[in-house]
């Protein structure tokens, strides 16, 4: 969850963005012109009246009778996501899943450029992640101090440290963490925190598939 | 989110027993004995009213003026939450994050067995991915009939294809899908479909960020 936030829109508005996002971006790619709330919501499963509230707080974009332009809705939602800012973002821990999360060609698409890996571990410091030559953690502030513009960290640690790193993080300027650590990290109001919960998730699939056989 | 369950406790409260084991899992390693709802409340961010609340759909195993003991508490989250069950599960895409994810240890942790690797590339199958040797997709349901007692996987593809794969683990028994593809399966209601949805989660802390900056 992004936690300390200070704007007014619910947060069960905005993780509902990315979706009409994508949706979005499908009809684009088709081709299509225009789409109704009702056809959105058939796509994505919300009702039509939540998708017009949920795109009123930002303006509305709709017309009567017409519904939406699917190329003024779709940059519309860039927008207020964010997508054309770019944020540049380091790594921290360049095990298997900071290998991968490096590679993953999702972010540049979302905004986000990696311009560094970090990894606490001396014997990985200096081997190449794809186009990354990572650099040891101890030396994570000097590269920070250096490259004021880097404003997203993404931890790809395990828990034991994730949160000494990240106050080392917060101390050194950075806005924005995507945590993918088991851990709750505690951070102040303006930084967000936005976590992925992979544990989390698979008990959830547990409970409700072992829900089933009682 | 895990769509389409037929159980009564709300999603929102289920999404919440992972946080409360990982709590408790912690304090039985530091070999505390017992915790009130108020320290639970403390350590997690929800009120002590919450939790009591939460707990109570379960049957309580609370006490006044006693608060919880860990132990119990604990293994009764573990059974709440089928971690003692184990689910054969496969995994479908050996790419990078199917190899990341066979390696991930939080799996039998959490009752889920990889027990084989599929992939729709013949240039990788047969070769290995730890110690799964991958096998190709055009073979999956001959190996699910074999294999009845696998009942969950695990989607790792590209979104193009994903629904189709899904649809074949469907019609040969599978229960549960972990999906990781940026696409919204649609599966009968007794399938649990739990999805990671990571360029959403992205694009949630991009507008977060954006929302600083206006």
């Amino acid at each position: 969850m992004a936690e300390n936030t200070k704007n007014k829109v619910s947060e069960t508005v905005i993780r509902r963005l990315p979706k009409y996002h994508r949706y979005l971006s499908e009809l684009h790619e088709k081709g299509e012109d225009r789409i109704s709330s009702q056809e959105l919501s058939d796509l994505t499963g919300f009702t039509a009246s939540q998708i017009r509230q949920d795109l009123n707080n930002f303006g509305g974009f709709g017309q009567q009778g017409y519904g939406y332009k699917v190329t003024v809705l779709k940059s519309e939602l860039e927008n207020i996501l964010g997508i054309s800012t770019v944020y540049k973002t380091v790594i921290i821990g360049s095990g298997r899943l900071g290998s991968v999360i490096s590679n993953y060609r999702g972010f540049l698409e979302s905004g986000f450029e990696i311009v560094a890996m970090f990894d606490r571990d001396e014997r990985v410091v200096g081997t190449y992640i794809g186009e990354h030559k990572v650099k040891s953690v101890a030396r994570l502030e000097e590269f920070l101090k250096k490259h004021p513009e880097v404003s997203v960290a993404i931890l790809t640690l395990p828990k034991i440290g994730a949160q000494a790193v990240a106050d080392r993080l917060v101390a050194a300027g950075i806005r924005g963490i995507w945590n993918f650590a088991p851990e709750d990290l505690e951070a102040p109001e303006d930084v967000i925190v936005e976590n992925i919960r992979l544990t989390d998730s698979l008990l959830t699939l547990s409970y409700y598939l072992t829900e089933q056989d009682r």
